[in-house]
């Protein structure tokens, strides 16, 4: 059963505020087994206080042992069943360089391939060619026109791109066009349904005028298409639990992502400090904020064991004037772990504190992996997260009588 | 998968007890941060001896952060999942006040209402009219006559009463005639499908007649129908797990819900004592037990914390009885939290003892919520808490070769 049929009928709106506190990856490993993880050897004596004060718990992202991107992560948290919610490619990788999706786009995400005289692929990456070469082609393409389609190009890293087809009668189920081989043509854009028959025809016309604009090209002279994929269909926050929700987060890719599930982004923070002041100035705007931030995934992706620790002090340093503001729930989480020991994401599940006054406190005395583990929460799926926060906030009434 | 298909095929049968003793609503809050919980503060020598013996855990009724009410959480313990059968507001009314309902009947809540010259409502619970009044009203409701139907009215609380609709061809879908507004009429019983169009036929006819002896009546002139539904259509105790079970309870509701499930009433205990009379009494008969002990809730929701104490230790004396009795497995626990701080039922997972002589012994020392944390059954949803029950008593076969 879907859990947002239950919010729905259940939710109750009052004055109190909700703060979800992400650091992204924050979950870690020791070094050496039997050792201390990232968050474990941080000194985080405002976060060990907040355990104290709240309840504990680990989160597992989507099951057991599966280990979720930024997309899957973030759903989970609030509240999106990320197996049930899924984000296409193309969708997600527009929405993490900004482009905000409507209704009416399809979206792909593009690499650009290096084409033999027979017009098989010798590289499928262009030689990875590098952004600065890169980008300026992706725009070239800008030049495409297509009937009654408004067509859409945004340079990405290196060889990838994000093209957005956007019109009326578009649908996402096109397979891609991406061989996964070399020596071989790449695969006509081919529908998976008579309703995406058009993108098909849509996307066939792109890449054949994108293959003359880049026709003298050395490095980059085609293309191929993945991951065709509308807008996501997600209920918002809204419509789900009556939250009024504002997203302050610093990266395109969480900004969108929180604007999928209908939160406001506001502000332009670009440190901690700064989204704790539009969270300071627009206390009184929203019942729900979601706080994103970055450094604990990146330093973990680096393999950075002791910048990663750094990176948790510095957002302990902040969380005082977060209490200070006196939320109603405040829950300081991640959306999974990125131990630097493995330099990516991982499934293990990420230490959690849900801190209310009606929260249940348990015997926990500090913020950690293993003191998580004897934590009131017990290890919860995410997606149930924002039902606690809820309850936690009076906005739940009771089921059944 | 309904996990009653798979208690089906794999339960056999022996001559082993099932004791499960509900203190409704047990679990509870501090009242301040970091203190204990009514069940910590009560003195419970006994439950703290089972809670060594035994194996520990928090059950969560429904799903993390959800409230349920008494029907839900009595379906979870039960062992039916409460997010798949639901109980309408109707049939559950009329279990509540003792109403055996049968497969031919449709239930309804009725509130008595005041209607101005118009026939608008001018007040939806006419002026909360007291029971002494109403009870009157609701009888002689009783004089209505529906050709090849039986109508049953009775008296609830204040401004409340059930009627029942017997016979052939009824079923529950009818929208509530309540418009949850004044200024306006009651609206008419529509059905919601055409299985269901001869009972709003029926509940029109029957506010029509209603309507006629309450003409002369100054406040308590009109009436409102709300959350009709049929008796709910759950797989008996003996079909799903072969058990003979029994239940012996003091009130209506929680008889009536154990009827629900196939559960026959035993006894006219009104004490816990006398309960464990009848326990003792019925020993051989039956399979299973359910107790059910009420004044946990009952002190919790008027938010009396020492009331409240003193009935856990009250239960705490019951116990010896019970052991004395050597059922295979013994299960405390209860239906939901009502936290005294809270004065209501609340989501916080409800500390539960599972106590038999292959139940694999935790560490935990004491019955309660901090020590339950760290139990041998972690946090689990409520509806499996039956299946341990029969694993613990040998009632479950091998699940493949």
């Amino acid at each position: 059963m879907d859990m947002h049929e239950l919010t729905r009928e259940l939710k109750v709106r009052n004055d109190s505020k909700i703060v979800m506190l992400v650091a992204d990856g924050l979950g870690g490993l020791p070094l050496v087994p039997g050792g201390k993880t990232e968050l474990e050897t941080a000194h985080t004596p405002n976060l060990d206080e907040l355990a104290r004060r709240g309840v504990s718990g680990g989160s597992i992202p989507v099951k057991p042992g599966i280990t979720p991107g930024s997309g899957p992560g973030h759903l989970g948290l609030f509240g999106y069943d990320p197996l049930e919610y899924r984000i296409g490619r193309g969708a997600l990788e527009a929405t993490g360089i900004g482009f905000e999706l409507t209704p009416q786009d399809v979206a792909a995400r593009g690499n650009f391939c290096t084409l033999d005289a027979a017009g098989n692929i010798s590289d499928r990456r262009a030689g990875r060619i590098r952004s600065e070469e890169s980008a300026p082609l992706a725009i070239e393409l800008r030049k495409v026109k297509i009937p009654g389609v408004e067509v859409f190009v945004e340079p990405v890293k290196e060889h990838r791109f994000v093209v957005v087809f956007r019109g009326p009668g578009l649908a996402g189920e096109v397979h891609d066009t991406d061989p996964q081989a070399t020596g071989v043509p790449p695969l006509e854009p081919k529908a998976m349904n008579s309703a995406s028959q058009r993108t098909a025809d849509v996307a066939a016309e792109f890449v054949a005028q994108a293959r003359k604009l880049l026709a003298s090209q050395k490095l980059a002279n085609g293309l191929t298409l993945r991951g065709f994929s509308g807008k996501p269909a997600l209920p918002p926050y809204e419509d789900v639990y009556g939250l009024k929700a504002a997203a302050i987060a610093v990266y395109p890719m969480y900004k969108g992502l929180a604007r999928l599930v209908g939160m406001e982004i506001v502000g332009k923070a670009q440190t901690i400090d700064e989204q704790i002041d539009v969270l300071t100035e627009q206390w009184k705007t929203y019942d729900f904020f979601f706080i994103h931030f970055k450094y604990t995934d990146s330093t973990g992706e680096d393999g950075d064991f002791a910048a990663k620790v750094k990176r948790i002090e510095e957002l302990d340093r902040a969380i005082p004037r977060v209490t200070a503001l006196q939320p109603t729930v405040l829950i300081v989480t991640g959306d999974h772990s990125t131990p630097s020991l493995l330099k990516s994401h991982s499934w293990h599940p990420v230490p959690t504190i849900l801190s209310s006054a009606v929260c249940r406190t348990d015997r926990c005395t500090a913020y950690g992996e293993n003191e998580a583990i004897h934590g009131g929460l017990g290890q919860f799926e995410a997606k149930y997260l924002m039902m606690l926060a809820l309850a936690n906030a009076g906005r739940l009434g009771k089921f059944g009588a």
